[in-house]
């Protein structure tokens, strides 16, 4: 079981190099972040892109002989030459550079020429260490869907679920999060929590314990579900929360990095290979660890 | 204006000291944010409620000879006679003890027998020293709207900024908080912030500075803002964060709170005198300081 990132880096430093590849890197921002993580042999990496851009970026801060680079002529073919070189081998992980998410996403969920041929429901996990107890905390899913359904949180559940196993979390703890820990009628996410609480039960979603509806206190403090009389496998000890919606998870991603300042790693799940999704706005501490957590996941 | 909460504590014990009225007073947690306020000489306190178990948690605990005691016989009958006191003239803020808040502030705003005679609006918000820069920061509602529709929030704002008000802040600047800082329909707060800031602009909500849709880190951090390209008086440097719904707004606190571990002082504003509202899981920190706002805004 992975621990803490400091663990993470260690067991990516001590296994077989991989590569990512990544599309429109004409990016600063992106280049340095390849560069720690190159410098701290997590990876190797290919950049597609503009060349005469990215060579200059490179130059003009020695990154020089740290890295392949191939010329694509636009943001498309930049995705689609990054997949051509997963499929051939030469890639195991890809990462975005300076397009835009939905973009770069589009084509690589494409059923026919992207990375989903299985056509995938696909999701977002961020990773950080646990507050209370030792352990990471998987937090999901605060980028893509805006109102998730009753289906598509036991997806979200599942992917999570999945990510936590291949981190040696073995029936992880998943939590449903709301504002409060009692059913209101009124408040639909608590309603969604006892029916998926309930389908766990029952076997409809395995390989994890799941109960809620929590609010944040008593899902990863203990002694704050103690005050509050929540019992329970899960109450006070999550390893998974999973948010009600886009808003709640963004703001609480956000608030963890720019309030807590934590170091917040990211995965997207459901593609073939690790994508690298990370934000300009990111620490390079936080982009370096979503290399290293891809570069693990990286079969 | 208030620049953090140590200003407050200072003002509060420089200023003639204030009475507060506890409303079933019998929890031992309580008492003992109340003895912490009394020693620090922010407050003196009435205790209502129930005689023999106060009497014991104050002998217990030696804090005999710091507070006055009043025997009242049960909860409804505690928060009555706490808002006589305060009729009378002898307390000039009330403070929940060990009932429920729904009780507690059904009984407390009641149009004839309470202390909202002119049918205010009532909403919560949350203080905390800001992250990035000097001041303090507001955060509403986390803790009373479930889904506040576009009314609401309006009301939800001008609480704030009264309050805002209060603390020295002329012209406070107000973020309305949703996971993405561009419009988006499938979001509707998104929508309700665009709403919202023209109706600003267009002087129907008056005396401050409304801007929205904006994600916390863009709202808070200048550099966020900066590398999104946001500009505008409220972008980096908000006063108030307005969530769009109680979970947003509750998980939120909460991060604040167990994650990154800040205190934060609470007010409930709309009343005819100031409200303490303290959960058993806040810090003693924050419960003083919660008592701190509370005298402060008692005139």
């Amino acid at each position: 079981m992975i621990e803490n990132f400091q663990q993470l880096i260690q067991i990516v430093q001590a296994c077989e190099k991989k590569t990512i590849v990544v599309s429109a890197a004409e990016d600063s921002y992106v280049i340095k972040a390849c560069f720690e993580a190159h410098k701290l042999g997590l990876a190797d990496f290919i950049l597609v892109g503009n060349e005469p851009e990215i060579t200059e970026i490179c130059i003009n801060n020695s990154y020089s002989s740290a890295f392949k680079i191939y010329h694509s002529s636009d943001h498309a073919t930049a995705v689609k030459d990054s997949v051509n070189l997963i499929k051939s081998g030469e890639a195991n992980a890809i990462m975005k550079g300076h397009l835009h998410t939905s973009v770069f996403l589009k084509a690589l969920l494409n059923k026919e020429q992207g990375l989903n041929s299985s056509n995938s429901f696909i999701s977002h996990v961020s990773l950080f260490e646990k507050e209370y107890g030792s352990g990471l905390q998987l937090l999901t899913d605060g980028a893509m869907p805006i109102e998730p359904d009753l289906n598509t949180k036991k997806l979200i559940i599942e992917n999570a679920v999945k990510l936590a196993s291949r981190l040696g979390y073995t029936k992880p703890k998943v939590a449903l999060l709301s504002a409060i820990e009692t059913i209101n009628p009124q408040i639909k996410d608590t309603i969604d929590a006892a029916i998926l609480s309930k389908m766990a039960d029952r076997g409809q979603i395995s390989g994890a314990l799941v109960d809620g509806p929590f609010a944040l206190d008593n899902a990863i403090s203990m002694q704050s579900a103690q005050h509050k009389g929540i019992t329970g496998p899960v109450a006070g000890q999550a390893d998974i929360l999973v948010v009600p919606n886009l808003q709640v998870g963004n703001v609480l991603h956000k608030s963890i990095t720019y309030i807590a300042h934590k170091n917040i790693a990211t995965a997207v799940i459901g593609a073939e290979v690790p994508v690298v999704l990370t934000s300009r706005t990111d620490s390079i501490e936080s982009k370096v660890l979503t290399i290293a957590l891809a570069c693990y996941l990286s079969k």
